[in-house]
């Protein structure tokens, strides 16, 4: 997608030595990329957040096995590279899914060839997550195109946290349907949850939709049940960091209320997917761990000051401890339908298997 | 209640001049107070919610009406003063019940009568409120116990936006049930709301059980049905700005999905409210108008520098709009129990008109 004219993706490849990608924790303030040369400069640049996302997560943890094969291709570097990567975030199972598949890829091949193996399978699942995204996207647009139908006016929509081009290597999950919607000429209003504690919403998914020029409101995370029960709410999208077997919902903390009042007020809740985020593993949302993050994402806040330049800024009582749960579970009772690359089903292990056989 | 060793109410008047106030929006960065000397001061300080919590609004209007008796005591004065104070915030149904109750005691009396009666009968009313939340405290003290006896170890209580002594003139609604449970000797520990956009949670809720030696923890609003599902909630307590004659019950926004998620989880959920927060003229919540307040206060948020002093920083993408409503309505069907200062009873007309016969 476009940042002020340009195309971007989220991660890219600088000749055979490094990565870069957008700092997302500058973003909506500063637009800024980095530069990571090793495994764990992408360990630190998924832990801190400076990628985020599952897909991209996914991607990121993909070349950071390539940059770890260009310093040393030995079994053992492959080990420990894995391990670092998979460490950082424990909730999203794309990081999981991507790594194998590094590894399986890697893994009978003879040292020399391991790193152009590895840089041209990390650039296969990049390409690949923007092909599954704009599929994502045309089977969301069918559900969009009617709902649209069905009311006269726009179609108002709600999405909870980031799962735009920027949670993804392009397009995006949740709001892939969205853009095409847009574009389609469909006549549409995002209501972007601020999504605390991290804002993704209010300064990611915000950012995203100005930019591509969509019509959006951002609310409180407290609002949403509210503008469901006045019938200003025709649909929900969100995206996931790991469905299970059974069809529940691993995502950004909040995800669950928002799926509960969709619920309570008869208002379709999809979710949207690449399949690597299908963790066959699992046979109940309650097996996921969650991650627990920091408190001071809860405690301070960061923002432009008037006169320009950043400051953060510490908002609560103090010496008042705060809880941090990044995700929560979203039992697949609440969710209307997964939008995949391959369609669209019901969270169920029926649904799922009837996309995915096997 | 006390901050820092020393007994508070939340207003108080000064000779028969003023009254004054602990300014709520320095909170929980700075204590300060500010007086108010007329209806005018009156109504801005409830406009600003440099007082706020529907009890204090009601007290604050109720010296705002003695205020103007001291100018001008004529029946013009005292529609005026009722008209600017009413018009303040739209949602709690106590101001109105507070400006009801001072110019019926008025209206009948001679002017030269009518400071002496107007600053006697806020007097009350604030005396009265002390009352009342002891009341209140009293029947969800039974409440606490009886689910502090049924499990073994701390009881985790959930509540949301600020319903403490410092919405009220003391005491609280909510809140005052866990003061005297704290004070009883049971172990409990609460879940505090952030509250977004005004994060009274996290700035009023944990200063004053912080104040108390409560133990609680700050989570993003967005954490509650995570912790519900994880079994980590034993029992909710809000506040409300109305109560419908049907029991559906009008709370900061927000409510009404914590209310969800404790019914999905069997979680009992309690609104504690003295009784001129009903309002018997409405039938149903859906009647209550929602006030509609600046999206500033959702896109900008003040703190503490790390070098001391406060800033004000925008946090969310340059040029998104925001909608900030104030309230959402709670259906009745998800409300365990009403404590009123006559007791608890169910959330129905019937229930209602148990305790509150006329």
């Amino acid at each position: 997608m476009k940042i002020a004219g340009k195309h971007y993706r989220t991660i890219w490849p600088i000749g055979c030595d490094a990565v870069e990608v957008i700092d997302q924790t500058k973003l909506p303030h500063e637009f800024a990329t980095m530069v990571l040369r090793s495994a764990e400069d992408c360990a630190r640049a998924i832990k801190q957040m400076i990628v985020r996302g599952a897909p991209l997560i996914g991607a990121t943890a993909a070349y950071g096995i390539a940059l770890a094969m260009r310093e040393d291709a030995s079994d053992a570097a492959l080990d420990r590279a894995h391990d670092v990567l998979l460490e950082t975030r424990p909730t999203a199972v794309n990081l999981r899914w991507a790594l194998k598949r590094m590894c399986d890829a890697l893994r009978n091949h003879a040292r020399e060839e391991r790193t152009a193996i590895a840089w041209r399978e990390a650039a296969n699942i990049c390409d690949e997550d923007v092909e599954t995204c704009r599929s994502i996207g045309e089977h969301g647009l069918k559900i969009l195109r009617d709902a649209a139908a069905k009311k006269s006016g726009t179609l108002n929509i709600l999405t909870h946290c980031n799962a735009g081009w920027l949670a993804c290597v392009d397009w995006g999950t949740a709001l892939a349907p969205i853009y095409m919607a847009h574009d389609a000429g469909i006549a549409l209003h995002v209501w972007v949850d601020e999504t605390r504690p991290r804002n993704q919403g209010a300064s990611l998914t915000a950012f995203e939709l100005g930019g591509h020029g969509v019509k959006h409101t951002i609310i409180a995370d407290n609002a949403g049940g509210h503008y469901m029960q006045a019938g200003d709410v025709d649909l929900c999208i969100v995206g996931t960091d790991r469905v299970t077997a059974n069809g529940d919902v691993a995502n950004k903390i909040g995800t669950y209320l928002k799926a509960l009042a969709a619920h309570d007020n008869n208002i379709p809740f999809y979710v949207a997917l690449p399949s690597s985020t299908i963790d066959w593993t699992l046979s109940s949302g309650r097996e996921i761990p969650i991650e627990e993050r920091s408190a001071d994402e809860l405690l301070k806040m960061t923002g432009r000051l008037p006169g320009g330049g950043l400051a953060t800024v510490e908002i609560a009582a103090p010496g008042s401890p705060a809880a941090n749960p990044g995700f929560d579970v979203t039992p697949a009772r609440l969710v209307t339908g997964l939008i995949t690359e391959r369609g669209t089903c019901a969270a169920t292990p029926e649904g799922l298997r009837s996309l995915f056989p096997k």
